[in-house]
């Protein structure tokens, strides 16, 4: 089982900014500990990051031809306003959960709205860097539970 | 390290209504997966549903005086319109994760804010009963972590 | 046959207040004048008041097991904005005709919306107290004429 | 008694199109059944279809000094935009009950309001065909209780 | 110098409706008094009363060909939506005047956008019957003082 | 008969800016056109300019203790947005006709609408500098038509 | 003379939360306190405070039955959305001021409007606990000076 | 193979307006072009012009009942706000291609969008008198390539 | 301790207009009350109005250099549009109470919001002429219970 | 001549996804149909796809420098949202014709409005690949009608 | 040479209020500065200040008959709602640049749009008192190089 | 002291599109200009450009590991909608001007708010390419007055 977790713009600065909300746990150390949670759950996980939406479009249609079974996706600045995105994950036909380090409820009015979730199979906000593993966690189990072309809603 | 579990109006109907969003579980049986959760993970779990806004109100003041350290909560329709139960989570100062099993975000639009989630630690939805695991175990790592004064954000 | 006659907050005032939009008419004496027109079709008919929102769901759920075949309600202030009630009975599959006494349409703007028409058959408002009437010979027919499970529209 | 039913745009074409809306009845057939019920209640009864709303402006207009006592309008498509059908109805002091006969609030956003309800006595939606003999037998036994002058809401 | 005056749906009903807003005089009144005062001013004038939206285009269209040399227009209910009528005058090339009886700045908020009135070269409302004579001195003197041509504000 | 000619911001620099919405009169050259008028009439007419909100204010409540029996006002940029005004005009108890010389309707959106037309008796715009006197014309025939207190809509 | 003094949603928690907005003081500390302020007024109070929108409607129909004078009410979160509220508190006919112990205005924007307060004969917020006991002297000398039929703005 | 080329409301004066827009063909110019082109297809084609929305209704529901295969309609002012040619389209289950001879959405807010086009197969506008001529090949084309009943998306 | 009561637009005109919402006394009436409560409470009291929005802006400016303690602001028809008085009060740093004497909550849409309450402490409305009275009393405790620079809310 | 055909993102996927919507014909299989056409009009074509924004830019810049005569374009997901793209478009002074092979009048509204079609000379959409190759005939046929300075719409 | 420096509503109270946002500086400091500034760059300059948005419109208009040359203007509060300055600057067609000294853009919603911004020729803000300096720099730079008729935008 | 002048999308086409908006100075010109007034005052100054959202985003991430000491800002097109650069700048802690060489408030609506202003220190706009030296002699001065962690607002 693949599992791809892309990152979105200014995601590579974790670490480096508003500490408050995103701790201090830099990119790389996030990607170590994920590796370790993949190894536990015996399942191959990979990493991508751009600041470009039109990256993050090519990276999701590159999994579509690689064998990726999961994405998790924390498309940052990218999640209120990118159809391009929502479509790219919407023509994968992989189920993807998008994660928030930070509460996105709390904060500015422009970010309450995602443009992304609706084609994602959940939405995980505001538990800093351990979105992540739990997205992961649930996603294998998910997987596990169904096959691929059933397990996300259309 | 007490937990409450939260469910809002017609949560009480789960099994009997839109399985294809909620899966076939009844509440009870969801419950008692939890309880097998909560020992597992040695912590004290107790449940609350109630189709009244008040009554969930009633509650959250009552976990103020009881000892409760953490909070799960599936406020269901009372998500979006209701500042009553924003204001008792504020008052509460309990560390909250918000959940919805279905993907409230490829709902109708009026189903896309949560009036109440900006006064939660988190919000974790989609993944049908799932959400309430992952929910608690996600808590009570939190709650591991950091003093009860500091965890939650102001 | 079961009908179900739910009237929602204040409607226990009636004869009480704004005697030009909703007559002199107390809601005793129309449940009496309903018993009659429920006798002359031949139905059995219970009726419900309450000013609580969660009140209204708890008697909807209640409904799905005590064997009710029809739902006429009058949701009063909560028609414009309660999502609980709507899905409450969105959930019971029980086909409902929703009644309002003054036309709401030549009233107050907010007025206006119903959050639970759309999970109704039908919709009736502005001939005072004949709108149960004439909702309950409605629903009646509506009854007779299809199965229980294809009489709602999805 | 005279009772004047108006039928608006594409009303003509019922029993051609969207029967799950519509049902399969023809504008005649439904027709014939009215003049059933209105013998029935001892009135006489008159139909009116027009794709116009110019047209149906005309009808109401020439209500006024024929006699018409009650109307029952289906203004279709032109419901929730015209202003001109509002002035007419408004001008006409002719009690009047809007009908359609699907249910107008579990449609299209524009399809919820009615620039044309706020100058009627009542509105029922949702029933089918049967809306118009709802609105027969409302209208006549409002028209018998009530003085023309004082029959309708200012 | 030749002058059309245009009144739309349900101005045909003048003195019969709202008398508080419209006067007691009706349409064939005003228009006699039309008369006497384009006879002192020395034009000639003629008049038009539709329902139809269509019908007032038809009139503009057939003005611009019969040597109509200025238009007083009071398209009723069509002022606040009708794009054709703009689009009519528009293309017409005749200086036009909007009149309202009633003053409509003080009325419905939807009364109070026109769509009409851009394409016109005034607007006058709130002086019952007196409008039109007054729209017409105004007209009649515009048009003396200037070419047709440029008259109109383009 | 005493009517007041009240001139609001910038008016003062007629005939200095857009020449083609304003044409080249002055503002005096403009009042002493309608001192004739006036003196036609019968009448006494006096003038007010100020770029100052508050100065209109204050000209207005003057109005009621002198005797001033009729108002005309260009309120010019205060129309859009003055509630002073607005409330000025409505204790005022005189009638007031307000003008504009360019046709706002077919300006910018924000100069459509007009807080203080809905306590005036009419409006006229859109004829430059003789819409002054059409409003005196009108106003002087509408106060010999009517008593004071009865000639404007409550 | 009675008085009735309703909190809503969250006030039994006064004295424990956001001390900055609400101050120290409990509920009953503050009911005390009015208490007092009764006795120097020469009348008599009572106290009700309930989480449900349904209970505050049922407190103030039963108050139009026990003889209550006079309302004072802090609605809380009810405040901005409760239709319910205000139909109770429009139909109960007895005089009621509505209190906030924040300053409503310089918070968020949807604590910035009331349902509640245009069947009210008064708002008063701002002065933390000192509201209630304005509101009381204001509503005794209101009582005292008016009868109570025509003391209610309609 | 039959089709239809519908014009709306003062399409009749092209040639005569806004030259820059629409170019300076008339509309019998355009027709017999088209003409030529439905010969050069093998197609029969028909014309149909009204400037009333009804009219426009009724001929669509003409073409339900004379065999017409395809539709081309440019509805001018009413692409705007028309429901009833919306449902008139939707019922006549006849493959309709929307056509604009200027680009609507590089003018006024108002015309860019269209009530008519969401029940056309296609849009094409902005290539002046040419839009008939590739609709007309466009349509051809398509129900050449499709049967009717499948060849419109529902 | 100085009080300072400002008066917006219009506020001269009290007890000659809309005697429905605001009685019959005076503006000098209304003080010279004032001026005996103030005696009672022992502090001096000074009275300022203008129909000037910047004559306000200055008096605000002039308190905050001639001693003033508090301030009773009525900002009239500035309440609900004046950027320019909430400057000078949120500069001023003395604290101020807003009052009025309707409820303005049952007015106009456009006079349910305040520019201007958010830099005060407490707002009071509805009590007609005794809202300046209430507002001293209560500005005269909260001066006697804080010191000034932490009196005020920031 | 030379004309350029861009794809924005995601549009390599045709054939992939959405067959309802797209049909099941790839990328380079519509593009070696356009070669075709091309050849039989005698001109020359190219073909550009990205999923970056700013890729598009930089192509639209470049064909300004590179003789590109005419541009079609589907800027897909960016069609919505992407003021860069206007304004190269804009800049490029090259005429372009706007193409989705989908009715995107039918689709989610936030696919309804193009920021982009305001600066190209035509919009075709809703039939499938065959949009481009209409798009084609259409623009070399203006292409060679008009020089290319005046053949845009400024 | 001569320069303007216009200052809107409580700028007197420069160097008193909010420091982190306006700096210590009082306005005859930074007025003191300017003129240091303006011998430097050879050019006279005067100074305005006022709280009356009427004054600010004399100002404006005085401007235009003594020889002014250039205008540097800080509405301050009247930046975001005045018309009548807006109209002030359009006609005076004297070259301004509207200046503030805390970024506007990091301010309340209602403060980042300006009414008056469109008729000037820029727009500095966020630098503090410095922004009077550099506006006066580009100004007379401006001036230097174009001619006054041809240097502001139409 | 080293400072970034960072341009956006289509900002390579200067002197090449709408002269009257950006006039004919190419882009290098510009910035040969800018590394005269660098020398002068006695500061690094690089450039970069791109028409990529993302690429913007590395160029200020990596300034901030490079030492810049401050950035000039012309996002172009995604000053309007980029919240991805709002990001970037916030996160980077250097100084930021935002410049735009039009008046970005004299065009359309959707030029009038920025994403990226509220977190640089000062907007300047209007000014041509002038722009881009008072932003620099601003910026140094600024950068020379404070130091680097307290010049910006946070």
């Amino acid at each position: 089982m693949k599992i791809l977790v892309i990152n979105g713009p200014n995601m590579q600065l974790l670490g480096h900014r508003k500490a408050e909300f995103y701790g201090v746990q830099t990119l790389p150390e996030i990607e170590t500990g994920l590796q370790a949670t993949a190894a536990e759950l015996g399942v191959e996980i990979s990493f991508f990051q751009s600041n470009h939406e039109g990256g993050i479009c090519d990276a999701i249609a590159e999994a579509m031809s690689d064998g990726t079974d999961g994405i998790i996706i924390n498309p940052a600045a990218y999640t209120h306003t990118s159809i391009a995105i929502h479509d790219a994950l919407e023509a994968a036909l992989i189920p993807a959960i998008e994660v928030h380090m930070s509460n996105i409820q709390a904060r500015d009015d422009y970010r309450k709205q995602s443009m992304t979730a609706s084609v994602c199979i959940a939405q995980i906000c505001g538990l800093g860097a351990d979105v992540y593993e739990w997205a992961l966690r649930a996603l294998v189990r998910n997987l596990n539970r169904q096959t691929k072309t059933t397990s996300r809603k259309s």
